[in-house]
């Protein structure tokens, strides 16, 4: 039995953690069953069991895993005869990963992150402004100021993205795969959490973004948000 | 009997396009013997045959390809039991080769295009500056202005490729393929025309790029250039 504990606001259902989309993804694309368990931030007491402060935390079984590249590591070793994560290219995939952590998703956290304390639970509420607050120097509304210019810059910050999925339908190739999770874990985080339209309609990365939403039986494309 | 057309300056051995160097590298992780035809930006006429007005050209008996990406993919599909340049991750490779392209290219363009005039043979220089000129809209001097702040940003634009090289030897993992010779490729332009020093001796980035010039015998490192 698998139990995987995600993000989420005052909503319950509003689950918007992009790590924890990627793990909601590849549990789904190796058609493993799950049960999920809504997580606050200040709830670490909940995942001490897990040795982290933070989700995704995944147990199976006996077994825990935390840290999203750990989770799929380990659900890949563990489900061999289930379609594979990485297509035997979970080396180069890194890359994507580093890229969605330290340019895909600091250009939306300056755009974005101002939306997320009202659909906190109140008792999140203080400890993400101030944890939040103290690592980027000021107020989250100063912090995210002047998004038209930063919604340029993160536009054209997606060019390589853009490229790749103007060539193939997904970063893996035919089919989505690992990297594509990863990457669209940073979107669907903004769709959940801020009505900021992210991407023009014209865009390749929009075109991938509606097939990733369509994945699953739309299982992204459900999620509490906003569908910009 | 393989051929590769690449880019040269004056010193016939000055081999100095990123894309020539990717498909030198490939050429030598699969294996193959080739001979290389020193060509020249004006040379338009010695490739024609090929209907290109670029290198790398690449001819293997009666077949002609151009276009890395097309010669790395003719490469692996002529030759598969040579070791393989994609490792099954051809399509995933894209996003690091348009990242190259889009991102990290460019970025070195904007420091060193101004040290290649001094390089070229003379018949190219005209060309080379009025094309180049023509695309950045003013002279090359004025366009590599204020390196030291250029540097620092182009420093900062690795973000994703130093953390990657610092969690494993190579992008692709424990050994190399395609999309190292394609990052390489970039260090390595820059290697044969600037005395630019891009990196620090304790960059992640320096490692890996140490450890593409020794592949092959050294056949990198023994380029002539600027060892920097």
């Amino acid at each position: 039995m698998i139990t995987l504990y995600e993000l989420a606001g005052a909503d319950a259902e509003r689950r918007f953690s992009p790590y924890c989309w990627r793990i909601r993804m590849a549990l789904l694309h190796k058609g493993l069953e799950f049960s999920s368990v809504p997580w606050r931030f200040t709830e670490k007491q909940a995942i001490a069991f897990a040795g982290s402060e933070k989700v995704p935390v995944l147990t199976d079984g006996d077994r825990t895993v935390h840290d999203s590249p750990k989770i799929a590591a380990y659900l890949e070793a563990a489900y061999p005869d289930r379609p594979s994560l990485f297509g035997g290219a979970e080396a180069l995939s890194r890359f994507l990963v580093d890229w969605t952590d330290l340019v895909l998703q600091p250009g939306l956290f300056r755009m974005v992150v101002v939306d997320i304390p009202p659909l906190l639970a109140p008792e999140d509420v203080d400890y993400f402004c101030s944890s939040r607050e103290a690592r980027v120097g000021m107020k989250l509304d100063q912090f995210c100021a002047d998004r038209e210019k930063k919604l340029v810059e993160f536009r054209a910050s997606l060019a390589p993205l853009r490229r790749t999925l103007g060539a193939q339908p997904f970063l893996h190739g035919e089919a989505p795969a690992w990297a594509d999770y990863v990457v669209f874990g940073g979107f669907q985080w903004s769709r959940c959490v801020s009505p900021l339209k992210l991407l023009e309609a014209d865009d390749p990365i929009h075109g991938w973004r509606e097939r990733m939403l369509d994945l699953f039986g739309g299982e992204a494309r459900k999620a509490v948000g906003y569908p910009v």
